[in-house]
């Protein structure tokens, strides 16, 4: 990056000293919003081209600056710009390099608007777009793992209340759980979407300008769905950054969740899934070790959007309007928090697929821990027992096999009449673990038929976005 | 509160010794979640009149327990029910009344349900009525704070960009600014109370329960949209509580915006505006004080639930499913947001309609600080020269201004034309503080009329709620 | 708590309207702030004190306001005192039961000070108490958890990393990793300690007072080390709230850190340990449950204290000097991550001595996943095989296992030498547990020699406090 | 950054498909951690030469390594070696140039060691000596800002609380509240540097290891205080991360509130102050703005930081022992938070001594506001009135003057007289802005002499570092 080939010849009439060489550079943006150039340039077109249809350029003009910023566009992809950075931002930049190649008319090109409204243009641009790739991958995440859960509709494992053993449910009916997530993660990144597609775009500096500009023109050259409503907003709103953010944390939060799961899973305590070798990695010591590295890594990342939503927050609060430069450290931590996003999503929907669960080790599980318990009390409350009365007679009948060593169903019919003569020899057919999950027949019960169901429901949904 | 009258009978039977006293204060939620009283009970109604239906209850004892929640939520408002620690939480203490007051039939009300998916209810049966509560403040306060920018439309202030004078602007667009804010966290409330409405009874403890029930009828009977799709969620999902939280504290990141520039307005160097004595507190030392304590407090609020934000996203980052203890730390955190959120807006809404401007000292100050220079480079602009190099012309003249203590309006045609010669006696009209607000005349332009128009958008968008 | 019975007649001189009754409620303090009700008294008879020895009140005025406030607290603690919103906080209370109890010599004490300095006074006393209180609990913890490691030194266990087996420790050991947690944070709560034992009392409103007082006088009476250096520093300073939060943050990290591991070896897939039912609650529903409820919820009590020092930060965010109403909002804060932190160690001070190791349980957990590993690829370079190689050696052996179903130590001898012919018939010493762990003999190391050394030292540290 | 020269074959030996290209990439930590070459490569010399003295290597390996190490470390600042991906992180990469360099024996470096331990050594290498270029510059800034508030100890201007006109004060006093919020930061940093200063190396994987390792010889060569007291902790341990993010957030949080109130004083509503032009920028579009950018840059960097101390806290919650992948996440956080205070430091070390007081603009702010009415109380309290009651009196005269367009020394003895009887020709002596500041005359207080002596106190506390 070059630091001392431009002046900063843009603002420089009022000042008599040159900036300091350090202050330059801790104020300069240009190190990460170069990666805007896109957008940038993509917002500098619509602004020529409406304002040649606002008499403010000619078509000369304007044909002249939109050839100039597609060139400008093809070297920077190329590699031929050094980005300079006393030009400071983006913006400078590419009007610089627009002004080398077209000359004077290049110049024109800033009329009726200003930084401030062109950089929340550009913005907004680029999250757009963003959210369109990671609402992409989001679907395919999904897809992915209903499929996985349709798979799984009958494979049973127990389910857990405080990392207890509680009730039995099905594989897939928890990864349907995962799913659901999921499903209300992408409706708030529609919403956020919705609430961002409006054109700051002509709200200038602050109050708007004094040239005959069409903000609607711009607006739906540039695919918003309308002009935003007040130009001191427009300059110093960051809302859609942290309502991404917002998003975003309760994306990775969710996805904390399933990657604590799996890395559980993997243990030896739990053995219920095997995850394929690729997304593991060793240890440069112990050689036997095989680490579920891409969950416990998303897992953490979790702290870095967390970390990116507090920043924004902290950063807008009590800021007074319009535009201060604090506004300027809305980037990195946006830029990361995509980033994050995209890179923990795509992870996640490669490996999703290739969970491959240990069935046995899993039914196994289930087999112990008095899952049934719940199902025997129902069983009694079917006979007439009050619920809170065959609480305490399966209470006493599980603290009866913990000292004998005995799951519910290993017991006597004898052994469990003790608690209950109420019971009867029909009571084996309800402390099967089959019997127990298909009987949780309702909309969102973990029975087999029910997960079909749901998962089918689930893969509409995803397939009508 | 008492702890020794009830002893935990409802999970007993397993257990060998009673829990500590210290730990039962501690695991305890009474103290707090008796809030939910209401929402538990219309939420125990709704689960019994479906019982009935179901055929788990008969129609009499359906309704000895509505008539028996009725009167156990008639005991709480009299305040005769004493609310007890050994009893844990809101669900068993009003199960226990009830029982108490009907005997053995209150005990079949928790059949087919846990606390897990109840209190799940709860919540979101009482934060649904909080949100619209809320929704109707934020309401108010739009409808008053329109009211006034529409009063204030013709009030020119200075802009400010980096608290610096920019551009003249009026009053009334400045508070329109903030209605944009406020209409977005609207939006945001909407969407997080669409999101909420689902039902999570029937979840039960957290795989679905083996009775006969109608979970579409319990959530039409609570005004739900529809059950939600899976249990192992329902009981673990708490993503409302955070999509909530979320929500104020970009709310309260906008009202600290606000009262950051009402505490700046009502400074004797700023002197924009008067606060009525009502909204203002004195100093128990300085006698001369008045202090804008309620802007000042909310600004501080701001912390108070961005505190909450966080706390509820480390609750959740990589808790396993299903329900955990650890969720019961939800409460608090929530409970406050909504009571400061509330708080705030109320004060607000009645604070803002009377604000009265000093329209004397605001013009004062937009005449200061070369607030027309813009005006003046676009003037240039008018006459031919590129925007860039008008710039530069009109960074001389105010340096030119600085030196001699002039403002650019103040200087004279002669003073003006060492800088450019294409500068005329027609300059003068751009350089007035009039002319330049009603020259930024297009949608969120701050000329007077764009600020009367607005006001009027604004208004029929909050009159269409 | 009343609310109109007295009027806010400190500081109504200028003006002309009384305050509004909801703005009354809303800016008040006394509901919470009267916590600091014995601080408050303290700091006021250091004052009253100082004040006769400056020549400020007479001795008689002196023993009179000593001798009211007396009995003010003593009223408080009798509950006689009906706190009043309009009197606003804890100091105008006191203040005013004090002129109700002797006449206009009350009004005297507020004589050189205000209340900017009074509760920056009354905060630090109080929060000096409660780190008091606090070390004392967490040194009782500590020597509990030493003393539960030096009876563990020898009971061997899987070591994780990334929650796959690693290699054998003791329990011992692990449970002095966690003594070291808190060791380090013990030191940070002393550090922060004596950052904040100085006396701003003097500090008035601002600037300081004209009245000749005597600041090091106050700071000696009340046990500060000596008077803060700045006025305006001392009404607007809250790092001492930020700083415990910061240190309440780290500690209840830590406790997350134990909590997670205590709930993952109380499951049945883990099933290491046993917690005592006192310290557990069960279910509503499903009868067999004992759930780990203490550690579950000082897990989810880490985000309450996380949320606490947020909102702090975003609280002092941009402040400028001095005092400003926003600061009202560090006490709610400050005071619940004070009680948090005081009940989490309690919990954790009463169950860690209460812990019961399932040994058999933890040996045969570490017989599986190949935990000595390490061990053989350590026992090939004692043999003269680069490290890189005999990791590559010993990783083939564990491929060769895994297929097989047989751990290193089930292998034979030539099963073992297909992957080196240097493996010789005394590899079979290095791979028993029991070798493992003794041959890590080194500070810090899990030999169990090295392990009561290491308890012993710690003990030595706890006890010389 | 080469992705496809090496393989991973450090711990290969177990897997049977190589890691996904993706995979290799997300996992991968060299990106970013490459910034450690140098504190990896001197804790790998402190091992091998702890390595031979503990006979695990001849003299010569020894020897080899070590240059070998020394002639990496020049490769890498001649830019001549290229990072890998597949290799991981920077400790793989230098191993991996070491034995390209000096074959098999630089295999053996890794004996009696793991990454887990190394990775700990090297961030607490690295940031320790960050920690003593940060107190350098602290001290550098403290020093600027001490001789400025001492060449403006007689300079008055209005001291504010709730950003109403409250006393005079002077700016030389101002500052130094500055200073103290520093000190107390550098007490803070230097507490953090004491506590992190012990070495982990030695720990290896979580055990510790078999190899007869001198862990204290290692801790003597690197300069730490002491090997840390147990394995497990040492390689989970993050607390000197978090330490430091809590100090920057600190740090942070205080130079946003200077930064608040630069901003405010060179608004043209305040105008105390004058930054030069050096660090100030303009506007692209208002010729005549300039615009404090490092003020408000630093301001807005409190987010910055404020994030990555929690997104640290997340990081770390409820993770098991001992080390996990997510701790990987620990690196780009506190890089970030090092350089930001790095240059936010910097930039205010040069900033604050160039600052220019705007003399007669502040005391013309300070004879406005009734700035003078605590001493007229005073005054009256002097004169035998109870303070409560001269409070009133006063009160009343001010609203008097605000009717009036009147401040304090601006009325007639008769005119104040209808408020007092008590007041005399006396009066005027104490409402002057000299008598005022001047009577402040105590420890903390802000008349210029106490001010010179206090900036005389701290000089010498930061010579004596």
């Amino acid at each position: 990056m070059s630091q001392d080939d431009k002046t900063n010849q843009q603002w420089g009439g009022r000042f008599s000293e040159p900036t300091d060489a350090f202050v330059q550079r801790f104020t300069a943006s240009i190190q990460f919003d170069q990666r805007l150039y896109r957008h940038d340039i993509q917002g500098s077109i619509a602004h020529a081209t409406m304002l040649e249809k606002a008499g403010v350029l000619t078509a000369e003009e304007k044909d002249k600056i939109i050839n100039g910023l597609n060139e400008v566009q093809a070297d920077i992809e190329a590699g031929k710009i050094e980005w300079s950075i006393p030009l400071e931002d983006v913006h400078m930049n590419v009007e610089s390099a627009l002004t080398d190649k077209i000359g004077i008319t290049g110049k024109k090109l800033h009329t009726g608007r200003s930084r401030n409204d062109q950089v929340a243009t550009d913005i907004r641009l680029w999250l757009r777009d963003e959210i369109d790739s990671i609402s992409n991958e989001m679907t395919r995440l999904q897809a992915g793992l209903i499929d996985l859960a349709a798979n799984e509709a009958d494979t049973i494992m127990p389910g857990f209340t405080h990392l207890q053993t509680a009730q039995p449910v099905t594989f897939g009916h928890h990864l349907l759980a995962w799913n659901e997530m999921l499903e209300r993660d992408f409706g708030r990144l529609q919403d956020c979407r919705k609430r961002l597609n409006q054109s700051p775009l002509g709200a200038a500096a602050l109050a708007g300008t004094t040239y005959p500009i069409d903000r609607s023109l711009t607006a739906e050259l540039l695919g918003f769905d309308k002009p935003t409503e007040n130009s001191l907003d427009s300059v110093s709103d960051r809302d859609f950054a942290i309502e991404f953010c917002a998003f975003a944390s309760l994306l990775l939060t969710h996805m904390s969740r399933m990657s604590e799961e799996l890395v559980l899973w993997t243990s030896a305590q739990f053995d219920f899934i095997e995850l394929p070798d690729r997304f593991c990695t060793g240890s440069s010591i112990m050689p036997q070790k095989k680490n579920p590295d891409v969950p416990e890594l998303v897992r953490g990342k979790t702290g870095r959007v967390n970390g990116h939503l507090f920043s924004l927050l902290t950063l807008m609060k009590s800021q007074p309007l319009a535009y201060n430069k604090d506004n300027q450290e809305d980037k990195e931590p946006l830029f990361d928090a995509v980033n994050t996003v995209s890179d923990c999503l795509r992870a996640f929907a490669d490996m999703i697929p290739a969970i491959r669960s240990k069935k046995a080790s899993m039914l196994e599980a289930a087999t112990r821990g008095f899952s049934t318990a719940t199902d025997l009390a129902d069983y009694l409350v079917r006979k007439g027992i009050p619920f809170r009365d065959s609480h305490e007679i399966v209470g006493k009948s599980v603290a009866y096999g913990i000292e004998q060593g005995k799951d519910l169903s290993e017991m006597s019919l004898e052994e469990l009449q003790q608690f209950s003569d109420t019971i009867g020899a029909d009571v084996f057919d309800v402390l099967t673990l089959e019997g127990s999950v298909a009987a949780r027949n309702h909309i969102g019960g973990t029975a087999p038929d029910q997960v079909r169901q749901a998962a089918e429901r689930a893969r509409q949904l995803v397939a009508a976005r």
